[in-house]
């Protein structure tokens, strides 16, 4: 069977996201973002077109490195205000059915108890559709904000990460054996206390004591989704991710990459295709490739240049207010604008690009590689995604909210079902048995199933 | 006109909750608390008989003081397994257009900036229909997990919820003028920044430095609700609350606690009505006097005396894993468990109870008052409670899910109404402005409104 394509719809809770500026648009509805309808409208019309999930972005703080205040991302919308993801899920979860929820967690600033009751929580209600987008936290403003002087460096957040992953294992797979649960009306017996365990935990960063306090949920541990491109983070991918979320311009820094987490997975003892990858994606699709050009020029009239140099400025944390835009980039004189802007040009790297061009790409889809096509010019490229790069499939950015995903279900799932690369209908089951066709959990090697305890022990660890 | 009855439904997102072993009844649902369905149907069934609201009990612990282990509790299915609240409120706001949610947060365990953050997402996505149950926490298996020996002290626990409290309404209140976000697409202006104020606290327990994330909400400060009997917890629902939630399984003692409280609301400054009290109550009714019997006798057959001495054991502190359910409470030699006895059997202070009896009593309603007859007797009795102790309203208990709030819809809130006493639809705006026809922001003198900046700002307030 022809390798199947994942797609994911890449959002937030709040106005905007990837697009600054095109809130502005006629016909956007971004703006309405705190409203419940804006949400199970759009969990609908992604079912509908049998999207995998729904991909939730987060940020605990402000970009306020441009200009060093927060002033143009709030005069800009650019990700502030900025809602809870977890909140929206319940309520997409009652008017759906199959779609998936990829939270984003920042796990520095959620306890572990209460954080891994939340996500079983979510579980339970969505019948096992929930994924965990693992972030240990980049904004300074967000540890500010929690009563810390700045983040904590680097490499110690993974060295948290990884001492809180075996939290949350230790709750989620080792509190609970399978067959806690009786539900035994006759018997009186809800739950059988001899298969329930006491997680003990005391670490360097965490200490905890206690049963978790949800009984097994549908998949235990979410589906885990991670981000991480430094080294580190690459590592943290390799041994605990499921899926992966990787963000570059182009198929030069992508196909790579992919072949290096790959590399990385089997090198921890997994297999490599027990990860799956998806590319941060734009598409911009019209009847055809000239109505989708027309498209393109009208979202770009919309997108504010300051707003994108705000994501820029707090991506790379290099303050761009001082820029001109119509400097060419190369001919500045500062090596850490350069270095910083290749990284979002390198799609063409022998352009002069000015910063306000730079800007304009940014501001169309964060940074992403855009796609502009007839459904057909869009299914190739998307193949061609997949064939030269190796991942599987694209967390999609919208431009204006809800028409780029309507586009893309009305235009673009139809051809790609056509070709026989998407599916026409759900998998049964969970998330994980949807994206993997195994589960609903974890399994060995995975380093949760580890911890986990009685009949639901994996084979091969029962004499540890 | 006659002074409205207030109502809500008293649930919790576990097994059964203040009824041990009832969820062994062949009628009863409340093993299916993990799924979305369950909680949707239940929002339907109560704003089609007008309830208030729905009050969402939690723990952060399990009941460990019966035998000095969790296993009677989780045997007996009471309290846990229990999931988080605050996720069921989005999934049931998508299917109701009125009820309110009244969310029990545990000021201890939730950072204030990401709490304070999820509640003003709920706020916006209920339309301004939540409220908050504050609780400074009160089981030590709790504190353990997360991390500490034990609970901090009682005192110093309300020093802490003081200036949690402070540090909320700073960010609901103070960050964001109520004209700060405008939307002006032709502007390009979402947000004015000049409307935006950083909040800075470095407190005893709190260290905090940021924007609130989310623009004002419906009601900005959820609907405060609080339940602490202590004179502490008393002087601080005093200053705070807006709605007080009382227990006791009698008029003698709920009557002067609730001249107490307004007392006490006065001294602070603030009008005695700006307060609502609601009773802990249970209701069993039936077409007839008989037949309401018949189910009470039904119901007590399925009550668990373990389960209800592990509440008991809990509450009080006292281990009563040692009594036999036959011995006569009061010819115990143990001072402690005859006045802890006496706080749920004053009832009928003149009966020689027995241990048995009660957990029975216990059992049917957690140690509530119960009302037990045909629509007319229940309405004569919740009219007397109202009349003779001057609470507003009842959170009202559950024997059997969902028949117990079916019943009272269909047969008591029809005679409620009849008479005069119960809304027969729900006043418009918010949860506040349908509580008490003001709002939808907290006004002076609530401490909460001497934080509200620029135009939104109390004018007698504007020379701080």
């Amino acid at each position: 069977m022809t390798k199947q394509m994942r797609l994911n719809a890449f959002s937030m809770n709040c106005v905007g996201h990837q697009s600054p500026g095109l809130w502005r648009h006629p016909r956007d509805r971004s703006a309405d973002y705190t409203s419940l309808s804006y949400w199970t409208e759009l969990a609908r019309t992604l079912e509908r077109g049998k999207f995998d999930g729904i991909f939730l972005a987060d940020v605990m703080g402000v970009y306020d490195v441009y200009g060093g205040t927060p002033d143009a991302a709030l005069r800009n919308g650019v990700q502030v205000p900025v809602n809870d993801p977890m909140l929206l899920v319940p309520g997409m979860a009652a008017v759906t059915e199959h779609l998936g929820f990829g939270i984003t967690g920042t796990l520095s600033f959620e306890p572990p108890f209460s954080f891994a009751r939340r996500m079983s929580t979510l579980d339970h209600l969505t019948g096992g559709r929930v994924s965990w987008n693992i972030v240990t936290g980049y904004l300074d403003s967000a540890a500010k904000a929690m009563g810390r002087q700045r983040q904590i460096g680097h490499d110690a957040r993974y060295d948290m990460a990884e001492e809180y992953m075996e939290v949350v294992y230790k709750l989620w797979e080792g509190s609970w054996e399978d067959d806690a649960v009786r539900r035994d009306r006759a018997a009186g017996i809800f739950t059988d206390p001899a298969k329930v365990h006491r997680v003990t935990h005391h670490g360097e960063y965490y200490d905890l004591e206690g049963i978790h306090l949800p009984e097994p949920s549908p998949q235990r541990t979410p589906v885990l989704f991670q981000a991480g491109s430094s080294a580190k983070g690459q590592a943290f991918a390799a041994s605990h991710s499921e899926c992966v979320f990787v963000s570059a311009p182009s198929r030069q820094i992508v196909g790579p990459a992919v072949s290096k987490l790959r590399q990385q997975v089997e090198a921890a003892g997994r297999n490599s295709s027990d990860v799956l990858v998806f590319a941060m994606m734009t598409v911009i699709v019209g009847e055809t490739d000239e109505a989708a050009q027309r498209k393109l020029e009208d979202y770009k009239a919309y997108v504010s240049h300051e707003g994108a140099l705000v994501l820029m400025s707090g991506w790379t944390g290099i303050d761009f207010s001082g820029c001109r835009p119509d400097e060419v980039v190369k001919h500045m004189r500062n090596d850490a604008i350069h270095s910083a802007i290749d990284r979002f040009t390198i799609a063409d790297p022998q352009r002069a690009w000015t910063v306000g061009e730079v800007a304009d790409f940014i501001g169309i889809g964060g940074a992403s590689p855009i796609i502009v096509g007839s459904p057909g010019r869009v299914a190739d490229e998307l193949e061609a995604w997949m064939r030269e790069t190796g991942v599987d499939g694209f967390n999609l950015t919208y431009q204006v909210m809800p028409e780029t995903f309507v586009d893309f279900v009305d235009l673009v799932v139809p051809e790609l079902q056509k070709r026989g690369v998407f599916k026409r209908d759900y998998a049964p089951g969970t998330l994980r048995e949807k994206l993997f066709g195994a589960g609903p959990r974890l399994t060995s090697p995975h380093p949760a199933a580890r911890y986990r305890r009685g009949a639901g022990r994996p084979q091969q660890k029962a004499a540890e």
